[in-house]
Order: C-alpha cells, then sequence, then structure tokens
C-alpha cells in the first residue's frame, strides 16, 4: 500500500493548530486502515519560496505546526498502544529552513532570523547546501501522534507522552512508530513533514517541506508504553555511517549545556575548514548532523557528541 | 604500527590514580612516537574471574579507574592539540559488567550489587550475554586524557576538557582522538578498557576487561580546541544499523530524565520479550544500547531514543 493506493485521504485543508480529545474527527476508520495524508508545512503555508527572512518577523506562531487529521480508529481505547506503519512519502520541490529569534539550542547566540530555501528533487538522494555540500535525503513527518487524555487544547510545538512534535529523524518511510492510546479512537495526527534532519534539530528547524504521506494504522494490545517507542528495519535512509564522521563534544554536568557545547565545537569546525559562515554552519547541523550521548554515568560530567558524516563535505 | 612493533612500552604498573600535571612521567617520546600500554581494568585488579557481586561492597573506590603512564610528548605546549591515533587493541579472555550501589542512570532503581562475567575470544565478533543474546565486541579505550593544567590531583572518575572518562565507544581501532593540550608535554594517560558499550553506558560499567593498545601521538598546531573531538574512517566495529533496531523514547523537559525514561522503558520491553530480569536488561542496555538526543529545541520537551539492533536478540 503506498501513495495514491491507500483507503482514504485526508486533505491539505484539513488540518488543525492543538492536539484536543474533542475536535471532530476529519476521517473515521477501521483497525488496519491506511490513508493517505496530504500536510502542509510548519509554516502553515506562511512561507512560500519567495519568502525572506524578514518574513519570520511577521510570522503568526497561532498558525504554526499545523497537524492534519484528526483520525478516529475504531476499536482504540486508552491503554492500547497505536501502531503507525509509514508506509511512503511524497515529497515537493521546496523546501526552507530558518533561524528563528528566541528558538534553537544556540537562540542566544543566533539572535537574527536567517532563512534558506531548498531546491528538492523528488527521489535524488541529496539535495545541495552549498558548493560542495549535500545533504542526504530522508524524509519523515516530525509531527505524529494522537490527542492527550486531558480535555482543552494543547499547543502542537512541544512534543508529549502520545507522540507529537518528535522530531525523530528516524521515522522514515518502512518504520513502525508505536503510540500510547490516551482517548477512544485514539485521534491521531500527522504534520510538520521534513526532508532531512539532524538528531536533536538543533536550528529549530529541518528541511521543511510539505509532502504526502501514507500511513497504516494498527491497534495493539500485546504490549502497553508510557512513551512513543519505534522500529526500524535495514538501514536508514541517507546513513553515511560507512564513510565515517568528524565528532566534536561537549563535557559538563548539565546534558543540554554538554550538547550546546559540541554544537558550537561543530560550527568552529565547519566555519574553520569550509566557506560557510556561522550561521549556515548551525543549521547544517541541524539537518545533517546527529546528536548522541557517550555517556552519561561519570558523575558529575557527561559528554554529547555532535557527528557530521564526512560524505556530506566534499573535500 | 601495532602490538608488538611499538617504539615504546607502558607495563601494567606504571599507573596512577589521579588527573596531576605533576607525577613524573613514565615515558617521554617524540612527537609521532607510537606507544603500547599494558592496562589494568577499571577495578584496578580488584576484581577477577571468582568475584562475586558481594565483593563489590568492599572495592577500594581510591583504587579504582587507574590509568596508564603518564607520557610526556615533546614539543607538546598549552593551546596545542593532541592527535592520538588508536592503532590496536588486543583484547584477554575475561570481562566483567557490574552494578554498582549508587552509580549509574538508574541507580535508584537498581540498589544492589550485581557482577556478571563475560567469556571473551579474542577476536570474535561477538560475546554470549545469555542465551540467544550476543553482545558485538568492539574494544576500546574508556578512560583517555591529558592532565589538566590546574595543580594537584583530579579524581579520575569524570571525564574533563582535556579528555579523561570519556567513555566514548567510538574509539575504536583506526579512529582519531583530538584533545586539547593544557600543560607542557601533554601528560597522556589511557585506561578503563571496554571490550564493548552502548553510548550512555547507562548502569555505569562495560564490558570492562584489561587490554593491550597501541597508540600515536602527533602534535597539531593547525586546529584549537575547547573539548575533545575525534574522528572515524568507515563504519563503526560491530555496528548493527542494517538490521534495524527497536527504539524506546523518554519525552520530557529534562534530558537525563528523558534519558532515565528511554532506557526504563527499554528494560520493560526487555523483560517483556526475552527471559531477562531487570538489572540483566538494564545492564544490556549498557552494552549494547545507544542513547541519541531525537530532538532538544521544541521547548519544554525533549526526545532521547534509546536504541537496541535487533540482532543482539535471536528471535
Amino acid at each position: 500500500m503506498a501513495l495514491g493506493r491507500c483507503q482514504h485521504t485526508i486533505h491539505e485543508h484539513q488540518h488543525h493548530h492543538a492536539w484536543d480529545r474533542d475536535l471532530t474527527p476529519a476521517l473515521t476508520v477501521e483497525d488496519g486502515a491506511s490513508v493517505e495524508f496530504d500536510t502542509t508545512d510548519a509554516s502553515g503555508g506562511q512561507l512560500g519560496p519567495h519568502s525572506t527572512a524578514a518574513d519570520l518577523a511577521t510570522i503568526d506562531f497561532a498558525r504554526v505546526n499545523p497537524v492534519s487529521g484528526p483520525v478516529h480508529v475504531l476499536g482504540a481505547r486508552p491503554g492500547d498502544v497505536l501502531e503507525v506503519e509509514v508506509l511512503e512519502l511524497g515529497m515537493t520541490r521546496w523546501g526552507w529552513t530558518a533561524t528563528i529569534p528566541g528558538f534553537g539550542l544556540l537562540a542566544d547566540q543566533f539572535p537574527d532570523p536567517w532563512l534558506k530555501h531548498w531546491d528538492l528533487t523528488p527521489g535524488a538522494p541529496s539535495a545541495a547546501f552549498a558548493d560542495g555540500i549535500d545533504v542526504p535525503i530522508a524524509p519523515f513527518p516530525g509531527t505524529i501522534g494522537l490527542a492527550p487524555p486531558t480535555p482543552g487544547p494543547h499547543a502542537t510545538l512541544p512534543p508529549h507522552a502520545w507522540g507529537g512534535n518528535l522530531d525523530t529523524k528516524h521515522l522514515t518511510a518502512g518504520t513502525k512508530l508505536y503510540l500510547p492510546v490516551g482517548v477512544d479512537g485514539a485521534r491521531f495526527s500527522v504534520g510538520d513533514t521534513h526532508a532531512a534532519q539532524g538528531d536533536g534539530e538543533v536550528c529549530g528547524t529541518a528541511i521543511e517541506s510539505r509532502m504526502r504521506i501514507a500511513l497504516r494504522f494498527r491497534v495493539r494490545r500485546d504490549r502497553t508504553l508510557r512513551f512513543p517507542a519505534f522500529e526500524t528495519f535495514g538501514a536508514a535512509p541517507g546513513d553515511r555511517a560507512t564513510e565515517g564522521s568528524f565528532v566534536t563534544t561537549g563535557v559538563g554536568p548539565d546534558l543540554v549545556g554538554a550538547a550546546r557545547d559540541a554544537v558550537a565545537a561543530m560550527i568552529d569546525h565547519l566555519t574553520a575548514t569550509t566557506a560557510l559562515d556561522a550561521v549556515e554552519a548551525y543549521a547544517l547541523c541541524s539537518v545533517a548532523a546527529d546528536l548522541r550521548v557517550h555517556e552519561v554515568v561519570d558523575a558529575p560530567n557527561w559528554v554529547v557528541g555532535a557527528w557530521l558524516p564526512h560524505g556530506i563535505v566534499r573535500r
């Protein structure tokens, strides 16, 4: 089952701006159904191919990070797990990456708005970031989740135990996401599709791009979960681990601080060894570098690494 | 250059228990020299193949995590970078993994001492953890670093900006570690060798095992560093990414808390799907599961994943 062959379709206008258990479902499906979603981008259509960094200042944040749905899955009940199989993603040709004032791991160091447009070729393995720098493409939904059991609207920006803005780059086609169900019918929505992202999404945005996405839902009662889990099958799309990587670290008593130091060191490395300026290097980290926790037991200091695969920057 | 063919040797008795810029060097070498170190294990020889969990209670922590050296590298000065190329590691046949009361990411949940012995076959790709569960072997030094510039003794347990107990599983043969030099001669030491570890080393110990390790030193003045960096070349030894993984997550406002939740969920998964009990599952995470930071920007909640490759547990 894939794009164009799903049993149901959620169209682009069928999106909402908050998680809310009491929203009227856009669709009700049986356990086992496949659904195609025509998502909008994380700006909710407020940015386009001709937008400039100045336009970031006028974005209406109430319209940011919309999600398509909700889908009511018959039979799903609190305590169940909803399996969401990612079947296929269909890319569009334009994407954007931005630093938005006040947002991002190094927001204090990058106070100014900055916007980059991407020219994406559906099916191509990579997209050009700059001369000699190519980012592997591996599309996935940044926001994917269920309505929380607590009544009332909940912002879509932070993720929660029922999923949401997980921004987990590994949820590419072929993977399965397992979400704890909090309300009858699960009330699933998806959006914020990304063409590529590094683990951490450090500048706060990925390659943001609207897509079509085909998913299949199954109600699972053979496991219980407090938080989302997921499963990958085979090598990750765009994985360049076999090329080796350059890795910067941060070492210190605060894990977020160590992550900040690791990313700052990678920015220093990129500005010293490429033609990129600091904000470009920060954005490249956000779309292509991965944060890993190397140790979190040798008190009081932890070690975080920022990994940049060698092949991304041609030498 | 490899084991048995280095220009110099540091013997097992040439170890010390604190980083200290004023220790008498065990060896002074030229820039470019290769040195073989015969390390002791992280217990400093206090544990052996016949030790029991009860013996963990009588360990003298002043003798824990010894390092071999120091090596004075001629020409290295504060502000330089010492490149340490990991040439080869020679394993021994016995290793141990333990939970030590008060130590580890989930120390509150695992208050009792627990000890496992490993039967290691030098050159074998994996070692048996339990029936049907095999851990890929990928030896590296857990503690590798330089004397800090501040006078006096510094504990070897926490890592610092000059390296030390980085417990970074990726520093396998063929990689290069870059350490910021804080004192004349760099004053390098190494120890705490591990046969395998997951990113995070969550229970506080890896497969602890004494080894021989061959390293080459080069003084670099073409870069500056505040924290260690490293470089890998090709796929990591023991990497099972091509098999896919089962991943549990933690979602919340504290990155260490999210890591704790992810590991607790993996322990739940392992106890539900294998014959392992909880402490065995915790130890398996420490030697074979990897912590990654999936997003650290969608305030106030971050997402950490604990990754267990599919091939480790035979189905």
